[in-house]
């Protein structure tokens, strides 16, 4: 694995987007949200996906020029339609909007139609704990998860991003509804790993924890079996019927023509609220941080590792690339280099 | 299993809560909420938990008198008290102000803090789809559930909601973060039936479906494993933070005791949106129906059955139980009808 230092990183992916037709803001933004994505170890959302995010531009998917317009508004909820634009930088905008109608009123909600690939959902899970407030946003993505008690696609992996302020540390639950993402399973393939825990069938039906059967049979598992497969559909009903754009059934079932996305982004300001009026003596912040002490506090069930929150090994994978550089798959690497003008 | 005719249901819970001192209205309603959820099937969140309730109000935990009241307000977020008041109405009547405040602003929410146990929180999500929004709710309990990677319970199984309207039936989503709630796992036990999968750890530490097992060593499985553990934290912090109340780990281990509870009820109301400005062709009325078919289309991937969308069994059994009477445990009934006076 190569390491490359972050700036280098963003000023490569900056000025290749610069060349492809991105205004300058638009670039540096882009550019950014790819590199955080690989810096806080999230490389399958950003870095391996930025030789595909261009071929969509190419082949007319992503137009980048676009940016989201707004369609509808009634007071704290919105309706924006994404035009098509670059996915990233459409929910950037988004959160940033919900971001502002929650100091407004205390909440916003926007959802938005005709969207591409947002990348790394965590992204603006952090961007709206950076800003102090509590954001919860998801996606619809195309059928690529069979429902619990049948074989076949037809729900997305729906991530849900759930995200609380804290000054020791952002709480940033991401997560795909299924198991393991497609992503994931390739990982564990390569490097010769069984799954830790069973995490779909194999196309004899039976549940496996080898990640080769998984990626043949197309039957990665929802969490919690019909739980998640629950979850998947009421995150894509509520996504699209808000949005009034598309439902997962709608979606071309192909990678590279995976387009018009409905998404929701939510934020909350808890600092609107007077905390004189707390109904206990916590304040927030302190609050916050008894939490999480108490959830690290039990013994590890196994081995020596302490139960871990969302967000931590984040930002601890986040300090050690800023210091020994970003990993990059070279093969990527250098498919990224050939295009840099 | 005996039957019992829903009104008589409804009359006989109505008669004890005004023996006890609830106000007229407040005992209707009160009675009702119990009832609905055994009408559902879910006597397990609804008559099952009568004699609990009643005993919690003997000792003082439940206060009958007390009602919720708002504590701190900012356009669309509220911030509400529930003065330990019946956890059931309580609930009811955020859930109520939420749908309220959506109809104004798109959307709503109430951060409820120092509440009782809300019962069966599907009731809520109904609630909300029977007033055309959508709704998503959430609560933290005592802890119950232990993280991924720990053996002693520190989050809780934090149920969380999500219901959208559907004139062909409304989906409804009422999903604890364990696998199996503790009172599933005896109903299995008293079947002498396995589970249908893992769904907990025996006291030395293997994955099991005895439920026996899980009862004994107190480690159901969170869904989706470290999934289910960060969603469980992340509901925690959003609901005592917004509503200034109470965390998990601050709530008496003991179900008896479990009071202090934190919630959130949000409403989000479709129809403010203008329907000429549907960024696709899609009218919300048909894209809900358009998703269920599709989600229901797979052939099923072992035995008869159709999948099934969350809230579709919920209003065959109503229909069943409308027609046949309501399912009530022989011993429950026994208990109850020696309080009704």
């Amino acid at each position: 694995m190569l390491r490359v230092p972050y700036e280098e990183l963003l000023s490569v992916l900056s000025r290749i987007l610069l060349n492809v037709g991105f205004a300058r803001d638009r670039a540096a933004l882009c550019a950014r949200l790819f590199a955080d994505a690989s810096r806080d170890g999230v490389s399958s959302h950003g870095l391996n996906r930025f030789p595909q995010f261009l071929r969509m531009i190419k082949s007319g998917v992503i137009d980048i020029q676009a940016g989201p317009k707004p369609v509808a508004t009634f007071g704290s909820l919105e309706r924006w339609d994404g035009c098509s634009g670059p996915g990233n930088l459409s929910a950037h905008h988004c959160m940033a909007r919900a971001i502002e109608l929650s100091r407004q009123h205390g909440i916003g909600c926007i959802a938005l139609a005709n969207t591409n690939h947002w990348m790394r959902g965590g992204n603006y899970g952090w961007q709206a704990a950076d800003a102090g407030v509590i954001g919860i946003c998801w996606t619809n993505t195309l059928p690529n998860l069979p429902p619990w008690g049948a074989s076949d696609p037809r729900v997305g992996n729906n991530p849900l991003i759930i995200a609380v302020p804290r000054k020791s540390g952002h709480v940033v639950l991401d997560m795909a509804v299924s198991q393991f993402s497609y992503g994931a399973l390739a990982s564990y393939r390569l490097r010769g790993e069984q799954l830790p825990v069973d995490s779909g069938f194999d196309s004899s039906g039976r549940l496996t924890r080898d990640p080769a059967a998984i990626e043949t049979s197309k039957r990665p598992l929802p969490i919690g079996y019909w739980k998640g497969s629950g979850l998947a559909l009421l995150l894509d009903l509520v996504a699209s019927l808000l949005s009034g754009g598309q439902a997962t059934h709608q979606i071309p079932a192909e990678p590279d023509r995976e387009t018009r996305l409905s998404q929701i982004f939510i934020a909350l300001d808890p600092s609107c609220l007077d905390p004189s009026c707390l109904v206990q003596a916590n304040t927030s912040e302190d609050l916050a941080d008894q939490i999480i002490r108490h959830f690290q506090s039990p013994p590890p069930s196994r081995g020596g590792e302490r139960v871990r929150y969302p967000g931590e090994r984040v930002l601890q994978t986040r300090v050690e690339n800023m210091a020994k550089g970003v990993p990059v798959e070279p093969s990527i690497w250098t498919e990224i280099q050939t295009l840099n003008p």
